[in-house]
């Protein structure tokens, strides 16, 4: 019984957030017959294809954690899912290029046509620019102090970076095709290329809310350990599931060499190893006690989802 | 006389202005050597290509002028040339995927190979990303107070944007390419590709100092029109000089039936009216007396210059 009701309780929570932050997205890209167009409409085919939205839901529960540990009551901060819709124009911009076909070459994303198929090379080039120019414009709008706003700009421009950031994990992810993957680099090639942009959706919903040091300090171990699990199991469903369930070429990982947890580790030691992460993960959130039970089960949600 | 002592303190302006972007620059880079090396290699590679530093020399006029206008004496504002290299990197990020094959698909810049005939079309495009994202990476860590940084970024990123900003202008420019330039078009590419930095240098420069609402205006106004005069100077240099001078593939932008001044009003008409946009652009700056000569200095020399 508690655990149907921690069920419903989750997809309630999914649905909102993604309801949310559509109707942020939606506000905050250009319309699409805005001059110049072409862009426009490039940059909402790839944001609004499907995506579940996981980071902003992720940076809205952090926020509501820290929001309710501070002053009671569940309630969201006011505006924070502009900060969330801005985590997934970075996550969008990188899928963008990671498709292209100098990256990945991949013509179809969520069971749709890529940004590239359908615009051309050089409109998708520029879309997943305009993406990550559009991310800061609206991180730079946000309705917090502006000390809480330069950290957050500051905490994401660094999680999106080449140094143990999403670009560098990008890099690190093609030099390695050709190798055969070890621990160690599945470990940095995940933990900079997903489980930093996971990892500072969660860390900057807090500062958005208000948070202090120990609250950061808190978050980051959170995201860091929720992150790694997040993608442990996105390496899994690539190597479990058809490419109908999954909406993308699935097994495409594993043929191309790519270094992957099941590759390393096989299923079912990577399985309990995800599992022991978000153990983990939920024991930095002990001090917040109720308030966390939001955010832990957006997390149990990741690591047990099944596509 | 006083045209030679003029033309003395402009060389010296630009030079020292020069030096100190580049020591930031080669600070705030990360090594070449640091993993993943490909994309700092690249990212240097391009960065260090022999650029003039024209937009980061103008933030440091432009803060000049106001930091002395309000409290005499003639130095930079502290940490200024942070801001320039910010703007710097969003230039490079421009150039990099500017050059790339499906956009203007260009093997030569300033006389040098471009990203991606060195480093290969996918960490090319990486590099331009991770430039972008390290200019918002040292926004939010320049030495002004937040309510001054997080104004920064806002102008910065709306400057580089799809609506009458940069990524807007490459846009209008490429699908421009098929049609015939006409006044208009001419004059919204320039305003959005090139303009918007340009303009946004000077005024990130002044609010950088602790400029008012009044400064900003007429630093707008100022930044507006010399940066449209720089660009059909530019146009004039590439129909004018040979691919040698120029360092790239001269007479290019007529033979792609691109969107130029020259093209549309001819060379003479063209120079009349750069020189015209030049004394309105200095204009705004009477307010400022004698301060404003430094900045006054650079845009003429933007306007005269040879190559």
């Amino acid at each position: 019984m508690k655990r149907m009701q921690a069920e419903v309780h989750v997809k309630e929570i999914l649905q909102t957030g993604a309801e949310l932050t559509d109707l942020a997205l939606e506000r905050l890209l250009p319309p699409g017959d805005a001059t110049p167009s072409s862009i426009h409409r490039a940059m909402r085919h790839s944001t609004f294809a499907g995506g579940k939205r996981l980071r902003p839901i992720l940076v809205m529960e952090a926020a509501r954690m820290i929001h309710c540990h501070q002053n009671g009551g569940g309630e969201l901060p006011e505006g924070v899912e502009e900060l969330g819709a801005a985590i997934e124009m970075l996550h969008t911009y990188s899928l963008i290029h990671d498709d292209l076909p100098a990256l990945d070459n991949d013509e179809l994303r969520r069971g749709k046509p890529t940004c590239h198929v359908v615009f051309g090379e050089a409109i998708a080039i520029l879309a997943g620019d305009a993406l990550q120019t559009l991310a800061y414009q609206t991180l730079s709008r946000l309705r917090c102090p502006a000390m809480a706003a330069v950290e957050i700009v500051r905490l994401v421009a660094d999680a999106t970076g080449t140094v143990e950031g999403m670009i560098g994990g990008q890099v690190l992810d093609l030099e390695g095709e050709h190798s055969k993957p070890t621990a160690e680099s599945v470990d940095a090639i995940h933990r900079a290329k997903t489980g930093a942009l996971i990892r500072v959706s969660v860390v900057s919903g807090g500062v958005y809310a208000g948070g202090d040091r120990e609250d950061v300090q808190r978050l980051t171990e959170f995201g860091r350990k929720a992150g790694l699990a997040f993608q442990i199991v996105d390496d899994i469903l690539d190597v479990t599931q058809d490419s109908e369930q999954l909406g993308k070429t699935a097994g495409k990982d594993l043929a191309s060499d790519k270094a992957t947890w099941p590759a390393v580790f096989g299923i079912e030691e990577s399985r309990v190893h995800a599992a022991k992460l978000v153990d983990e993960a939920f024991a930095a959130l002990a001090p917040y006690g109720g308030a966390a039970e939001g955010l832990k089960a957006v997390a149990r949600y990741l690591v047990e989802r099944t596509h």
